[in-house]
């Protein structure tokens, strides 16, 4: 099938092309009923009106684009923070999601990135951790990036500090055979996490048993074998340290279906503090990023590159904090 | 400025069309480097490569479409559920946004319908409550849609028997002097939810009093107007059953500057079960839709009509639930 062009539109709905043009620039001097019959032809046709048009008109297009490894709790959080920060730009949203292709294949973020950017977004959010390096003909900002220095500008969050917080709290309460969780060994924030874990643990003059370091996946699903083989050890952690939420929700999971009493019997942190945080029975003690506020800082970045802003490679780094609710307590277990 | 063609890339890389064209469908037989240079060249030139490549291929873009009004609280439970819907289909998600314009115009979701649907995608979920009637060359299921009958197949979920069991609740609970805060009047949730309000009202002998029916805006901060003029009147309700989450929390939002204690001195219902009604403080009583049940739902529509299945107007109805939390008691006025 050929491409529809604006003289196809033109043609049938018999008036000429500037109408056509005027039609789908939403410019005045059009009668109503024409105009009506003008649209109906494009719907009828599917003609690209506004992407055309507008790439023709002015090379913006007023849209700004987020491509997220899918729509899970933590990227959908950064899309509510990104839509209060664009109300009243005048700017519109376009995410773009592969659909749980993390780790499946390289190359879907640059693809998708270079499909969007020729005519239909003026800049791009990268919310996926595994975008190394992108060169695209349009401003981009990452967040929560898969690398510390990609050279593309980024927003994060205190992993480090936050994962230390998370950990003195758990020693605090008497642990000393904590679990650990990581999401995936490739994830910057899962490895800044873990070092933060690590870091704390030497602090305290506590090892690491290694059987008690376990890798999570960042998934509810994925942390659930895991999670079976950290408790089922013959010496079982008294609690464990989730690298995020999801994982930690997974974890609670398995520790219901046991019946051990959360956190009488096991103590469990995650990392994020998405709201399916606190929904959770018992709420998760959790370390917060201020996600709705890290979408909203990458936006300003974004619309400043868009306007002209020279890109200096900025770093944003927002604090993290620990949110303390019911599911860790003191270790209930005898010399543990 | 010109549209970048095949032949554009093609030129500037020193290959041949059909060598581009087998870098962009990501085929085999070409050499790691040359595809390294095309590549390159693609993103350099802003060509779009995959859109018109795959429109040419095949028709079938594997992507679907969804419009939503903004990205907030109940839109993002949809994304979630049908990003767990597609997950292992191989279709992509791209959704669109248009940064919080419902009411300001009409026609944003037509154009971009439009816009979408030439090249895109596939098919397209509406989560937008001001579609009215839609023409698109793809197949459209619409979510929650503002109203009944329109033509088009729908997921929504039962609101007015939700709201029958919401006010129920608070009539059970001696609460006399109900205030309801619906969405808009031009919303078909919203009208729905209020007819539910006023049957179990007058089923209980309760009259209503047209002081206590005030609209909300279905935002936390529209609520907060109305929300205030409710609770300033000579004799305020002792309850207020507010027409989606968002508006319920911004009823929290005053009651709580006020000083009042909930919900000894208010009780307070929202609807819609997003993930901040839980993590509201208290958390609140309200009525559950099964919003990512019903983005699945709405997807798997989507995906028969797109597969070929006979558009019989389906329209799927899902069930609503009463959540009792904190934030709903027994009145503490007497004679209230």
């Amino acid at each position: 099938m050929a491409r529809v062009t604006i003289h196809d539109v033109a043609r049938a709905a018999g008036v000429s092309v500037a109408t056509v043009s005027k039609v789908v620039n939403d410019r005045y001097g059009v009668a109503a009923g024409t105009s009506e019959r003008v649209r109906q032809v494009i719907d009828e046709l599917g003609y690209e009106s506004s992407l055309v048009a507008r790439s023709l008109r002015s090379h913006q297009t007023h849209v700004i684009g987020i491509l997220v490894a899918e729509f899970e709790p933590f990227s959908t959080e950064i899309l509510k923070g990104v839509s209060q920060a664009i109300a009243g730009t005048g700017y519109e949203l376009l995410a773009y999601s592969g659909g749980g292709q993390v780790g499946t294949g390289v190359g879907w973020e640059r693809r998708s990135l270079s499909r969007l950017s020729g005519t239909l977004i003026d800049g791009a959010l990268l919310v996926t951790p595994t975008v190394v390096d992108v060169t695209a003909p349009v401003p981009v900002v990452a967040v929560d990036p898969h690398t510390g220095p990609s050279g593309l500008p980024t927003v994060d969050s205190d992993n480090l500090r936050g994962a230390v917080a998370a950990t003195e709290h758990l020693l605090s309460l008497g642990h000393r055979r904590i679990g650990f969780l990581g999401g995936r060994e490739d994830l910057e924030s899962s490895r800044r996490r873990e070092e933060g874990f690590r870091q704390a643990m030497a602090a305290a003059g506590v090892e690491v048993d290694p059987d008690l370091v376990q890798v999570g996946g960042y998934r509810r699903e994925t942390a659930v074998e895991p999670a079976e083989r950290l408790l089922s050890l013959a010496d079982p952690p008294t609690a464990i340290f989730a690298a995020n939420d999801l994982s930690a929700l997974g974890v609670l999971d398995v520790a219901h279906r046991l019946g051990l009493r959360i956190p009488h019997d096991l103590s469990v942190v995650g990392f994020d503090d998405v709201p399916e945080a606190v929904a959770a029975e018992p709420a998760l003690t959790t370390v917060r990023q201020p996600i709705q506020d890290m979408g909203a800082a990458a936006t300003s970045m974004l619309l400043g590159l868009i306007g002209g802003a020279a890109d200096d490679h900025t770093h944003l780094r927002l604090p993290t904090s620990l949110v303390v609710r019911g599911s860790t307590g003191p270790t209930s277990r005898q010399g543990a």
